[in-house]
């Protein structure tokens, strides 16, 4: 079967790969939260012994990146593309990982809706013919993150009840053939358009970011003629508490019933006595719920079809102090398994 | 036709798309340099009415944008994706245009290479189906680039012989299948691997991009079989003086006369009485060369078959300051008239 076009927006594989192999690679604070068993290694220092946090970021990265390639037993030779962005200036933690695994490099930025943006386009290449496996990766570190968007933490700066607290760690992916494993493969794509209601607080990404989580989802669902229903998981991510509230109330109002199917990764990364503010963010948050969470219920047979909708708040320091609003954007995955 | 792998690392396209429409809008530097006549509008202001340098430069790319959908005769609903990239943290000039657009956004970061990154992305996934037509833009801005990654210009720092002059301007094309226009078709394409041989002076960007250039040419031609008599030019971009210098060194070591076929967009894009140091450089630069003077050449008949390696630097201030050298990175590129 051909690639199809559904409606405006969104796209169905014509023969959908499959996610062969995985690897979540999290910070301490992420190992010890609710989801920190479905994670496949938890590192217990955050600067991983580097003299830096923007080097341990990338080390994160990297690691990751290479103990999927494990995982998949593959070796960077076997791969023709490496897929990678992150919250970084000029996303360097992605670019010094790809000097260092050799593979060719596209990067990608979409915040924290990297991990979709990343695994969409490697599904398109695999598809296509144009990579015959494509490695996926993407990280933040908290330290890293909070000094180039807000203060060094040393500033022990006090977090609103709206703030979320970037994640540490990375994730990766491989991208294969369908016949080349068993994991769920990515069947349809709604890549999302930016989005933004006026928010100009820099710390309310969740409210931000959740427009155009709803906008998204209603393309894909009038794209495809589905409805809550016809998923058994609907992952959004990172909103965290603040931004999951007003995303429910978005779609309830455009007259969709989310019914017990919505979960969110920046809200599930820590329990409340983690002070974590709103929730967890960081492009490593739904990159690592996406490949720890969902790739292990999905292999364990607890879900058969999921809908990911990660979301990314596109403003810069810059653009905020230049007085912009914060643009949001989401970008949807389904999921299936056979 | 299929889409065929080329040994490790080309693709060649199983109809391939062509560059329908293009848009090249430049400052008022590049308007009066040698390629000045090629560009589709020159504006007289750098900060084009703007009240900072960041919105000066997302006013270019969103305006070569909006200006090569006209030049198509299309309009924003016509096109399935905006790729689009530039130099600024967390590429917010692309962001903000998109946002204004309203079309599904892929961000892609390749430094000064976002040319190529974009152009063959497009490419592909109007190839694959995965789109009807893609529209394809950057910018660069002097003043708010050389903010960002060296000194704000009030502070008139002396420029050495390797610095490169950031450009200033937007650049835009669409990407559509072969029946719906008469544009150089992208044939094949070349993604590249991060090269650093160690340069450590972020202020000799040419140099350290040069290995990756030569890296990607190499590969390309393994690949493909074809040697410089296959094309009637080769286009790097932007090495500038100093890189192409370096370039040719590096291609002659490998056995290889690139013969009169060589030509460099950043040494092309100012005279020498226009004090620029080693020439230009800035995501628009490789772009407007490809976009102005290629495309249009092409047009008059002059030049059947162009190969483009646009070079990007991947360091961010924060990597230099840090004491990592600069990585670089060249994908490539075929364009060819039917």
């Amino acid at each position: 079967m051909a690639v199809q076009r559904l409606g405006q927006y969104t796209v169905q594989l014509s023969r959908p790969p499959r996610i062969t192999a995985a690897f979540t690679l999290m910070g301490p604070r992420e190992g010890a939260g609710p989801l920190g068993s479905y994670f496949d290694g938890i590192v217990d220092d955050y600067m991983w012994g580097e003299t830096s946090a923007e080097k341990a970021e990338r080390k994160y990265l990297e690691q990751a990146a290479r103990r999927a390639l494990q995982a998949a037993g593959l070796t960077e030779h076997d791969v023709d593309c490496f897929i990678a962005g992150d919250l970084l200036n000029q996303i360097v933690s992605s670019t010094f990982s790809a000097r260092s695994l050799g593979i060719p490099y596209l990067g990608v930025f979409a915040a924290c809706a990297t991990s979709a943006l990343a695994l969409g386009l490697a599904a398109m290449l695999v598809d296509g013919g144009f990579a015959r496996r494509v490695l996926v990766a993407t990280a933040s570190h908290y330290q890293a993150v909070e000094r180039q968007y807000r203060y060094p933490i040393e500033l022990n700066i006090q977090r609103g009840a709206t703030n979320q607290y970037t994640a540490t760690g990375g994730a990766a992916a491989v991208v294969a053939p369908p016949e080349e494993g068993a994991g769920p493969r990515i069947t349809r794509i709604t890549f999302g358009r930016v989005v933004d209601w006026g928010v100009t607080n820099a710390n309310d990404m969740g409210s931000a970011m959740a427009p155009a989580a709803c906008d998204t989802l209603m393309r894909h669902f009038q794209d495809t003629n589905t409805t809550p229903g016809d998923y058994d998981l609907i992952l959004t991510g990172d909103l965290a508490k603040v931004g999951s509230k007003v995303f429910r109330a978005l779609v309830d109002r455009a007259g969709v019933t989310l019914g017990g199917k919505h979960m969110d990764g920046g809200a599930s990364m820590y329990t409340p006595e983690q002070w974590s503010g709103a929730g967890a963010s960081g492009s490593v948050c739904s990159m690592a719920v996406i490949l720890g969470y969902v790739y292990k219920e999905m292999a364990r047979g607890r879900f058969r079809r999921v809908l990911v909708l990660p979301t990314g708040c596109l403003h810069s320091p810059t653009t905020w102090q230049q007085g912009d609003s914060c643009p949001g954007i989401s970008h949807a995955l389904v999921l299936e398994n056979d």
